[in-house]
């Protein structure tokens, strides 16, 4: 029987483990990416593992989430991760070179490589076939040192695809109708993977747009075979030679099939809150106060040529601010090149830099209940840095569409030929923003730039025989890490853990903190219960580190996202799933819970463990405190966890485990 | 007896008093300017007057300050902005469009037009010949509901400009050696009046960039002739027929007169930190770890393209971060059409929006301890976003040069010929991101957007009859608007008075908000004691209007500017000073001072009071103690008011006043 190339590429890979369906296997990365808003702890834990340099093919770091640089926190950082870069070995695309993964699919993905990111759309380069994957900065320090990189070995969804898209149907929409069939939940541990006749009709840039949201879904990732079109990418990229034709067996099997003819997919948008959240942007009708194109899901060249084209001539109407980041400074300078950017900008655009920015909130916040239409991945509530705002995902031409009439409108009713921008045969190719690794001696001479901001790393204590303590929170579905842990203005103190602990969950609950850090001195545990999906959204590991440092012991969910869970076990904090759903229900806020032995369940491989709850019938008790009003409760709580996750747990986690095992 | 050009203009403009040198004159102003950061709070303050209608010829509403948008507060400004410009017949420059004095001066500012502006560059439209002063918010307001605004009959300094700039050396680079010459202190009063056969070979921008600068010595405004460069200006803006011929009486005399030869001019730099600490290039050698490029001082066409055309080709050395923000829409869109934009990007350039940014620490603060050269006008100590940096202020060519060597060099020791760029005879004309004023019947219809952070302005109380209180803080001086009420991260709250009197003098004295507030609600007076030039820097009057909002009724100083003084009067707040600068040792901190009568001095118009100091020996004693340790002084106070001002302070600020005038 065949292999999917999902199987190929890991099989392939293989460092730990033997293959088998849902079992943890290890992974040999071959590349790993990571930019500045995780990877300046990334780079912190790597150098307390104490190496000389990096094991993998190829190490990148970008520099895309905090360009803005109000306050000297952002630069330092900057340099202290092109300082990095320079002593280890490490490729430093430098501020304003790019967003990581538009640069990272131009100029280094390559088909059949793993990829490991510290950025949940680090699934983007599976548009060249390469296997790529987000998961927090520590793993990512790990695979650089040469340590293998732990999942379940994955179910397959063969996505096929047919037929060809029409004019005005872009890949977002074809990423969109992906999320309308999967949805935003129930997808973890699949990857999905394309096939079918449809793909050849595909270029790179807009497969890319595909496997980038496929993050949406919660999948480990989404891959594209490896064809002429992928030649053609990196034969464009002046990367020919790194081609190798990539597919899965013909006779491979897959643990689930979805068909979507391209021929009938329609512009779509993905209304608020959620990038699941879709509907036909032909049955919006919907004043529109804010456009934003750009992102790592839709900035390539295609992508903004084809907004130019649409503009040409046309006049931006008042009281709609009209924002554009191109993806990358090939990108830029292309457009900048060839007249299409003094379009946009007589237009009406405002120009921004190249990076992130509007789609972390970190920039362009639209105004307060206004409807914005972006073309990023994720539109949930206050994401854009405006809680009350509106947020649309949509393609590129429905954005522009929009800009052009004021209007979520469905681009072919504009009296206007589509564009049809095709991809190049040739960038022009300069890396000159790139800076390559030094050479040995060079690197022995480096120094590494540390600002005040710069911090370092916190490191946990081994697991206790029991935990202790009382649920600090107790949340709902579907919280994100955005929840747990905010971007925006806050994003800043990433390299300095205990100012960044200060806002864990400030969305949520401004006092979270006070409250955790006070037990957490008076010598409890904390606990956090949640529901569906917890920790959806992007791979930031500070959304388990602040509250490892906070003294969360566990995690108590319905259900746990599977890069956030990994973050858990590398922060040594216990993800734990309820046996029955409906406990949430006895958890409230203050109820006190002891897992006595947890210790012992984790050396001994048990698979649950008794957890004892007890709250007042108020819920006004404080810990520790006894009363005529407790009721205790007894609930079964299931732990997912591989060997090597329990030993991680037991040393406190992933860090601690790493230097542990060195001795 | 002739007149200079400064007094012609304010004659022709007289519009309360008489013209009598050092006396307070009322004068019309024909056009007002503000940008969002000053401008929500002067709209604000325009509504409260309850007026239907401006009355100036012409009013603009920029958008240049807060465009980075993190948060919904500064889109809501934004949007605030854009319905008041609608509602009252007010044009309106959107985000993105450009800085307010460069777009002023390409599309409005007209030869022997008064021009007042909230901010305090407003000077660099006498680079067309117009009297462009900056002024509080407030005044602004006043003046668009057609009252006229005050100022003392200033003193003209004759700046005779002779020969011809040299190769390298530039505007910039005059605006520094006048710098040099007047330094930043003892101006106040004055107009700075170019004159000579120099001028004629100085293009409109250049003569802007001089003017702009000009504020950083501190006089009222600079201003040069209307003359054939005006006309070529003018025309090449399609705006010929604006055009006047104006110069001074050839009998005019001067209050002080200083020579310039422009062949002598070298490349200069204003070293850390301040505009006023002029050194040749020639004499620094020093490593540069940044280089922005743009702010209202320089980023015209001409200075853009020079700095273009020394880069093309080349790269940007590791290490360096260079930035380049183009002044307006109209010289980004001329450089990207021309691909100039593209030869900066390939250097390896970061382009950033059309706005202030980077000049007012909004973006691109540059790293701990590092070395920034800027194209700005201000380099005091943190004004970047990063207290350690030092930053140098240069012209574009000394920063190119920087930016290609990665050092401070003189660009005539660069091997390399002068680009010689010549001012276009015709830019390119595209106002669409200027909307103009509605119809009235449009206006009538028009409603104002105001989101949660639109505040109301604040209303003071009519002056008490007695001061009584303490010394809140002492400063020393050269205390900048910037020490009294940061920018930066804290700009956004502008239009919400009791929020951002939470950081008054926050980086001088964390402490000053809840000393203040809690004295304040015990009934006390809170006072500020200050030295030399206190408040220069910007025309902000949130430097006095939050004070206000916290008590502060009196400001006692060695000498106050002359904007901030304006303001402390519009806001209530009593502008002293000592008789004798050394009483400035009798008043530490926590020091109790009485000023009796001072309504009735004020009433009587009297021109000093006397104040009664109590300290405790040592200074340890709470307001209102009273022990034996106590000493008491009695020491005299200055006050330069006119009878108006005196008549503001008694109504509690210009606010209360103006309405009061209505009834």
């Amino acid at each position: 029987m065949g292999y999917t190339l999902t199987e190929k590429i890991l099989r392939e890979h293989l460092a730990d483990g033997s293959y088998e369906l849902g079992k943890e296997i290890g992974i040999k990365i071959d590349q790993t990416l990571t930019q500045d808003a995780t990877g300046t702890m990334a780079y912190l834990q790597f150098e307390s593992m104490g190496l000389s340099d990096i094991a993998t093919e190829l190490s990148v770091s970008y520099v895309d989430h905090n360009t803005i640089q109000v306050g000297f926190e952002n630069a330092d950082d900057h340099a202290y991760l092109e300082s990095i870069a320079k002593k280890y070995g490490i490729y430093f695309s430098r501020p304003g070179n790019g967003i990581c993964h538009q640069v990272h699919l131009e100029r280094f993905a390559r088909p059949g490589k793993t990829l490991l990111g510290s950025d949940s759309h680090t699934p983007t380069a599976g548009g060249v076939g390469s296997l790529a994957m987000g998961a927090g900065g520590l793993d990512v320090a790990v695979a650089m040192g040469g340590g293998a990189y732990y999942l379940a070995a994955p179910k397959v969804i063969d996505v096929h695809l047919m037929g060809n898209l029409q004019p005005w149907s872009t890949a977002k929409d074809v990423a969109l109708k992906v999320l309308q069939i999967l949805s935003t939940k129930g997808n973890v541990g699949f990857v999905s993977e394309y096939t079918g006749h449809g793909i050849a009709g595909l270029t790179v840039p807009e497969r890319a747009t595909i496997t980038n949201m496929g993050a949406e879904t919660g999948v480990t990732t989404s891959i594209f075979p490896s064809d002429l079109q992928t030649k053609r990418f990196l034969a464009a990229q002046e990367r020919e030679s790194q081609w190798k034709p990539l597919a899965a067996d013909k006779d491979a099997t897959y643990d689930r099939s979805l068909e979507i003819d391209l021929a009938e997919i329609e512009p779509l948008a993905a209304a608020p809150h959620s990038p699941g959240n879709i509907i036909k942007v032909g049955d919006l009708d919907l004043a529109v106060d804010q456009v934003m194109i750009g992102s790592c899901t839709n900035s390539s060249y295609v992508d903004l040529m084809t907004v130019a084209r649409m503009v040409r001539g046309k006049r931006l109407p008042e009281g709609i601010s009209l924002g554009i980041a191109p993806g990358s400074r090939q990108v830029l300078n292309a457009i900048a090149k060839n007249g299409a950017l003094s379009d946009l900008i007589a237009f009406g655009a405002r120009i921004l830099e190249s990076s992130c920015g509007f789609c972390i909130g970190n920039s362009m916040s639209p105004c307060t209940n206004s409807v914005s239409v972006r073309t990023s991945n994720r539109n949930f509530m206050g994401r854009s840095g405006t809680p009350s705002a509106n947020v649309y995902l949509t393609s590129p031409v429905v954005a522009a569409a929009a800009a052009l009439t004021g209007r979520l409108t469905d681009p072919r009713e504009l009296d206007m030929e589509f564009p049809g921008i095709q991809m190049p045969d040739h960038f022009d190719i300069d890396d000159r923003m790139i800076i390559p690794p030094l050479s040995p001696e060079q690197r022995a001479r480096a120094t590494i730039c540390r600002g005040p901001n710069i911090g370092q790393p916190p490191v946990n204590q081994p697991l206790q025989e029991d935990i202790a303590g009382s649920v600090t929170i107790r949340v709902g579905d579907l919280i994100t890490t955005d929840h747990i842990m905010p971007a925006g203005s806050r994003l800043k103190y990433r390299s300095n853990v205990p100012k960044y602990a200060e806002f864990v969950f400030e969305p949520l609950d401004k006092d979270f903190f006070s409250r955790a850090s006070s037990l957490r001195d008076q010598g409890f545990h904390n606990l956090i219960v949640a529901g569906l999906s917890y920790g959806q959204g992007s791979s930031r590991e500070h959304a388990a580190m602040c509250p490892m440092y906070l003294g969360v012991k566990g995690v108590i969910a319905k259900s746990i996202e599977r890069i956030h869970a990994a973050n858990l076990v590398n922060f040594g904090i216990v993800p734990f799933t309820f046996e029955k759903e409906s406990d949430w229900d006895l958890l409230p806020e203050k109820t006190n819970i002891r897992i006595p032995g947890i210790r012992k369940s984790l050396e001994k491989g048990l698979d649950s463990v008794l957890a004892h709850a007890e709250s007042s019938r108020k819920g006004e008790e404080g810990v520790g405190r006894k009363g005529e009003n407790k009721k205790e409760e007894e609930l079964v709580l299931k732990m997912n966890l591989s060997r090597r996750q329990r030993m991680i747990l037991l040393a406190g986690g992933l860090l601690p485990f790493t230097v542990m095992s060195r001795k």
